[in-house]
């Protein structure tokens, strides 16, 4: 194959230990261009910014490696790095590598899936990265070899269209190996922690845990994870609920 | 049925007439808490707000209505609202309405859909209304019988664990029916619009077109809007490409 072109950004901002790993990693095999977030977005979903302009800066600019970033969203890093530098088709949308836990539902509120989801839902091969791991300092080491083999393989394999990977690795030194997976059902819950104001008490901030819904059930990526292994949940963009339409025809 | 208890938000934020309209339509056949953003959240879709805390306010509080403001994203408006206002459980989550297309693509954006989203997540019913026309002033009131019928046929049917309806209007004074039906296939494209600063080119307005990848397929909810229905698109919020599962066990 010759050398891939690589749309790379997320949500924990362009300055993250996680993204400037991925980049140093996969760097001697591909051409890469960076938007990032010029600061953190954890949280931010497949947001995108409507009520203000979004700007730019060139940080970096080599033979290979673009690094820019981004006044936006995760999303937002996607579409400005698609328009403004739509010159070379990547091969390759990639989010990541996050620090934390993108698998089941947290999915839903990824900024490092919603880059992987805006790569796919603009036509190209998309996957996500995540170590579970918050710690700004978070080791990644471990993952190297993966992401190299994970990119070549989705490249050469491709992936159907409104789709795209949520690849999440556990936080261990060494993995027991790859479980193609689905989404575990899981719920956020007491997530709302006072924030105590000197002269008012509706301040929160939002944290709590996750209740796993199938703990058991070894066929999801919760499980995978739970068990050492790296968790790859194929995900789908046409979220309709298929076997619903026929019920609800009948009830609506 | 008794006296139903709906949970109620946005992404247009509090003042918005959508919102106002579906609670005054609403309110003489249920009780409602609404907590919607202070101000307009478009595009939110299922972010949340993690690096600063949340705050409340309480705008109205009368019996069967409690009107609440929050500085959070939608997500964090219902967080909130289920967590600080939760002695009575919600027979139904709703966003909206949303001043704008919620349907095919656009329901990843949506902050409205973030609502709807987040309450089938919680566990609960939940459905997104949007009325296809952003205007301000938009006019709501061909909507105000779907409403009632659509909140207590939800209610009555339920909703299977980890779905939500995504439901659209056609802008236009009456409707010729509802269709239940999947997310068409779109793309939005020409996102970056250039927002001209005296020295600086590189701030943009995010924008741009929606392109159609499948006009004519009569099973979609774009073209049940473009053909003047009412559109219903029931949504799973697991999103394995289940599909890909054994597929992608062979590739990796």
């Amino acid at each position: 194959m010759s050398r891939p072109y690589l749309l790379v950004s997320n949500d924990d901002g362009v300055t993250a230990k996680g993204i400037n790993f991925l980049v140093d990693t996969l760097r001697p095999v591909a051409d890469l261009l960076v938007v990032a977030p010029d600061s953190p977005r954890s949280g931010a979903g497949c947001s995108i910014t409507s009520v203000r302009p979004i700007h730019y800066d060139v940080l970096l600019s080599e033979p290979g490696l673009t690094v820019c970033s981004c006044s936006g969203t995760p999303v937002d890093c996607v579409k400005l790095a698609l328009n403004v530098f739509g010159e070379r088709r990547p091969d390759l949308v990639i989010g990541g590598i996050n620090h934390g836990d993108n698998s089941s539902v947290n999915a839903h509120y990824s900024g490092t899936m919603g880059v992987a989801t805006e790569g796919a839902l603009q036509g190209y091969p998309a996957v996500a990265f995540s170590l579970c791991d918050h710690s700004p300092d978070a080791d990644f080491s471990p993952l190297a070899p993966y992401l190299v083999d994970f990119v070549f393989k989705a490249i050469a394999a491709g992936l159907p269209p409104f789709t795209c990977l949520n690849i999440n690795f556990p936080r261990r030194p060494r993995f027991e190996g790859v479980r193609v997976c689905r989404m575990a059902r899981s719920r956020w819950a007491r997530e709302l922690s006072p924030c105590p104001h000197p002269r008012d008490d509706r301040y929160f901030w939002l944290a709590g845990d996750c209740d796993e819904l199938e703990p058991d059930a070894p066929d999801t990526d919760r499980w995978a994870l739970a068990h050492g292994y790296v968790a790859v949940t194929p995900t789908q963009l046409d979220v309709t609920a298929t076997g619903l339409i026929e019920i609800l025809r009948n009830v609506l």
